[in-house]
């Protein structure tokens, strides 16, 4: 049982809180029991009241006090690939990387391709806004290749005309910057309703067009 | 200008970041230039460098370093109603309240009516998520009237075979408990893969179910 805050698994699940580290080490966080249930093999797992006190597994938890279980795992990523997948460019909150990686995982076969200025799909909050989708498919890294359909809030087409054939990868950028002008030549819109916001949520955008995507091509199939 | 913490604006402020005194005020906080920008008459606004000393906003910011304008507002509350809306049963975190509001205001024509065990809508977090559709559609309170249709990951039918006749609520519950049973007989589910995840995060459940049906509703008409 360990009883002293100077403890070396204890000083690594607190550095891994730190992107630099996690780049390091190879190495991140997942915390709760439900979440680590779903992990594959850990390096190593702390559980409160068994392996360590709990008040010291609280100091070193990055999401909030009560946590029972934290396992730390070497990072995995997955090559592009698949029917349908998503292309993220710039998306930066980390709970909105997470949860599209969860989408991802209910309702399409490829990962997530992560480009440039995303956040870190491996930070807690991302982690825990994955929930075991991160473990079951871990996302992929780079520029996408094949089809790519952009959403685009000023494109004239409409979700609805992209013709659902594989592989296709969907597209989205920042949620003010959108995507870069030489990425996705075809580009698409959610309609919404005049008068009211200009977009939605990034990850909504995302869900809705998997949705739409995935369905109507379980339908041709 | 303001230069002491002491005073009776940023007081207030303070109050607000805790439901009880939103509850006895009947105000709540907006915070960022372009929120305070899209909202109805503020009882306030504190605009650092011109109303008060930058280091004294951040202090009573509720969402971090760096808000450049807070403004104080009385809440207001809209009546169920419109062709579509949505209704959130125990759905906690602000987050996906706020996120869902907005998604509502792009999506249906109807507010996002809240039952019990719902987070605060007028919370920080919430209305920074619902960017300016707070404003622009507030929320309701109470129970939903009319068709119901519950979103069920149970459910036989799915969410495709919604017939999109108006007026209709879609009825969402918290993620693990889901919806009371004696609410909204019908029920659909969101088809996902097999092996993924069990469920959509709640606002991407939501705002794929407004989609498809906003979408089908409108070519119905």
């Amino acid at each position: 049982m360990i009883t002293s805050a100077d403890n070396d698994k204890l000083k690594t699940v607190r550095k891994l809180h730190d992107r630099r580290w996690r780049d390091k080490l190879d190495l991140f966080v997942a915390e709760g029991e439900d979440l680590v249930e779903t992990g594959w093999k850990p390096e190593f797992v702390l559980v409160a009241g068994e392996d360590v006190e709990p008040a010291l597994l609280d100091e070193v938890s990055a999401l909030g006090s009560g946590t029972r279980v934290i396992g730390v795992y070497r990072r995995r990523w997955s090559e592009p690939g698949g029917d349908l997948s998503v292309y993220l460019h710039g998306v930066g909150d980390p709970g909105n990387v997470g949860t599209i990686i969860r989408s991802a995982g209910a309702l399409c076969d490829g990962p997530v391709i992560l480009g440039p200025g995303c956040a870190d799909p491996f930070s807690p909050k991302a982690v825990r806004a994955s929930m075991g989708s991160l473990f079951a498919r871990p996302p992929a890294r780079g520029a996408p290749g094949g089809r790519l359909v952009g959403l685009d809030a000023h494109a004239e087409a409409t979700l609805a005309e992209i013709e659902p054939t594989p592989p296709l990868v969907l597209c989205l950028g920042a949620e003010r910057e959108g995507l870069p002008e030489e990425l996705a030549a075809e580009r698409v819109r959610i309609p919404l309703r005049e008068g009211g916001p200009d977009s939605l949520n990034v990850a909504m955008a995302a869900t809705v067009a998997l949705y739409d995507v995935a369905h109507r091509m379980a339908a041709h199939a």
